[in-house]
């Protein structure tokens, strides 16, 4: 069947076969089929969707683009996270080491910051001498060693998966719930886990912006999950602030060290107990998530995940001292500048999207692909939603390098706080939304 | 505004504005907008379809992609005819220097054949000599010389509408009532003239197979036409089984010359009759369409439709003689093959799309742009619909040149007919369905 008569199909609302799908994802690998006919395909799933077992298909195909990474020579179990993204999500950090200190083993490969949410790979890059490319044999060593290994996705793995996002970026095919279900999961699936939480972020400063948007995602990629024999579960939480108090690259190493010492803000520690209590649960290494939370809460609290860190790091090449004297190896913009409440109320909305753009605009993201990021640039959140604020407090202090950026970003945060004079301090929704199994 | 952004917009179905519709046409043209951001917003548009006014700027940016032949200094009106395509569909031939014979001025620019329908371009070059690729000067001067030019369409002609219907045809975006009906028009626009008459077919030949497209088809061009300040009217007209008798290149020039000698089969002249006498109408020549058939009738009867088709012929380098002696002057294929019917019956369906493709087959037609045409091949059609034939009665004649595709396109044609056993003979159904004005 021609390529056109593939994408005629899709276009049609027809279940398009999986041999077909297989060989429309191997043409667009190969360079075979031409990427006009990609992205008239890829539109056509914009508007017709994908059925559970043309996704099925179309994943795997993907996955099998390119190497997958066999890890079954280690005994245990292997599991790891996914975030859809958001504003000061540092979450992998702390919670890579946690779940490693409890027995399982993660064998993370993470991606970079674009637009105005951060990347995992870009902080971990902030501690000095931390290498994110390792072949795929140390990646096998060091998961089998240490539990866990924090990487950036090879050339090699799912190519499908970086032409076709290439091409959605640039002809509006981004926003379709099958094809960012199954570009993250071909990706995942080829990393050789047994099983995958998935962190679905609602909210302001999330792609998702609703919850039925994200409950949608979180349905899809647990199928996908399911189709390709993985444990797979998702937990919707909440993006409509950023996470703790750090943002910016640095910044978030430092908040996250924080976490591993037993401390940090409550919301970036209690978002790693539930995520690691998942991870734990589908490992079979506890009974349930209650169980799981404590051995999470213990591994921070005990230094056994602080400790794990600290070989990781060594043996990724950064310097370990970053667990015992973070103010000293990480980077810091010299300059601060605070942002303070225009007015005396309660802040009902924090614009969490405008606060990741300010990180930008500060030299901490990337507009394009291509850019460059400053390390010790970001943004400390001061005041959280539903927090009471009186006029001229500081609510955010930014790390800056000097000049007209951060005015321009200084301006993007102020604007980012709705404070509401008659409302009354509340308690903030509950971190997790929902539970997808 | 990003060609994304623009793609964006008609993706979720905004009315895009003309400036932005303009500037996508003009970067597909000049290639500043990649094929695969083209393919994306085809597709979107298929989807979506297109508001007369995104239509009006749309074909307007193609019209003006290329060259726009200025018809000024001739002041008689003048009138072009347009078919969406038949299997033969011969009408242009006697119809062009029937109206010029009227006093209307005929400037056609027409296509090529591919798959089952003919292309009046290849039925011209049957006539030894004759060549459709003349300058636009020459093309000036025969149209204010003869009231008529018969050439095809230049590389200067709507550029943009070549690049897109290539797109189109490899990205499964053809199927598109505003696409389609832009890609006509811009190319009809850009001849000059002050009206069109469309010709657009319902049926087994045609590429609207029902008469609510065909009407939805029609109404998008004749808007067109309108918003670009032309007289356009458009008749719905059957193609529920080839048009006349002859099907192929010099077999079609034959029958028009039969026609244009005041014979031919009926059906051949009624539609040359009331495509005419529309024109005549646009034109302001006639008070209403009874008195342009009136006229074009005579023009058929009277000779001087021959006439001046006799001299467009030497005009532009074929042999006149074609109009005296056509089965000396054309070539005809040597071998002849009859389809017999299978029983004794009433035709009740002929699948012209079949009878169109057996023409393919035999060598007179194209499959890809790039195919060379056989002139002298081609079918004659000797049974019509609701017409009563007996078992072994020929229902079809084939001109070959021998082998196994003789034998292929008879098989094609015998399996056109239905002949139902029990059924009446009946009278077909009106050529004309309806006006659209």
């Amino acid at each position: 069947m021609l390529p056109r008569e593939i994408i005629a199909r899709k276009r049609d609302g027809e279940e398009v076969p999986a041999a077909e799908l297989r060989a429309f994802v191997t043409g667009v690998t190969d360079g075979s089929i031409p990427d006009y006919q990609a992205a008239a395909m890829l539109m056509a799933i914009v508007f017709r969707g994908m059925t559970p077992a043309e996704l099925a298909a179309w994943t795997d195909a993907m996955l099998h683009s390119g190497d997958v990474i066999d890890l079954s020579m280690i005994h245990a179990p292997k599991i790891d996270k996914h975030s859809t993204g958001g504003v000061g999500d540092k979450i992998s950090l702390p919670l890579a080491p946690a779940v490693a200190a409890c027995g399982v083993a993660v064998p993370m490969v993470s991606g970079r910051g674009l637009g105005h949410t951060g990347g995992t790979l870009d902080k971990l890059e902030s501690i000095p001498g931390f290498s994110v490319n390792l072949s795929e044999a140390q990646f096998r060593k060091q998961v089998d060693e240490l539990g866990c290994c924090l990487i950036g996705q090879t050339e090699r793995i799912a190519p499908a998966d970086r032409k076709l996002y290439a091409l959605r970026d640039v002809t509006a095919t981004v926003e379709s719930i099958p094809l960012i279900a199954s570009s993250i999961m071909s990706k995942k699936l080829a990393e050789g886990i047994d099983g995958l939480v998935l962190d679905c972020k609602v909210g302001s400063g999330a792609f998702m912006k609703t919850l039925g948007d994200a409950r949608n995602l979180a349905r899809t990629i647990v199928g996908i999950g399911r189709s390709a024999g993985k444990r797979t579960v998702a937990l919707l939480t909440r993006m409509d602030e950023p996470i703790g108090i750090a943002v910016g690259n640095a910044n978030e190493v430092h908040e996250s060290i924080d976490v591993l010492r037993g401390g940090g803000p409550a919301d970036t520690r209690a978002l790693t107990v539930a995520l690691g209590a998942e991870m734990l649960v589908l490992a079979g290494a506890v009974r349930d998530s209650g169980e799981g939370a404590v051995r999470i809460a213990r591994s921070l609290d005990d230094g056994t995940a602080l400790e794990r860190f600290r070989r990781i790091v060594a043996a990724q090449g950064g310097d370990p001292r970053v667990c015992d004297t973070p103010e000293k190896v990480l980077a810091r913009a010299p300059e601060t500048l605070e942002v303070r409440a225009a007015r005396t109320g309660v802040i009902t909305a924090v614009d969490a999207e405008a606060v990741g753009n300010a990180v930008v605009v500060l030299g901490g993201g990337r507009r394009k692909k291509e850019d460059a990021v400053d390390p010790g640039v970001g943004v400390s959140v001061l005041a959280r939603l539903g927090q009471h604020v009186d006029a001229g407090q500081p609510i955010a202090l930014l790390h800056h390098r000097g000049g007209e950026l951060a005015q321009a970003a200084a301006g993007l945060v102020a604007g980012a706080y709705r404070i509401d004079e008659a409302a009354p301090p509340r308690q903030p929704e509950p971190l997790v939304h929902e539970v997808v199994a």
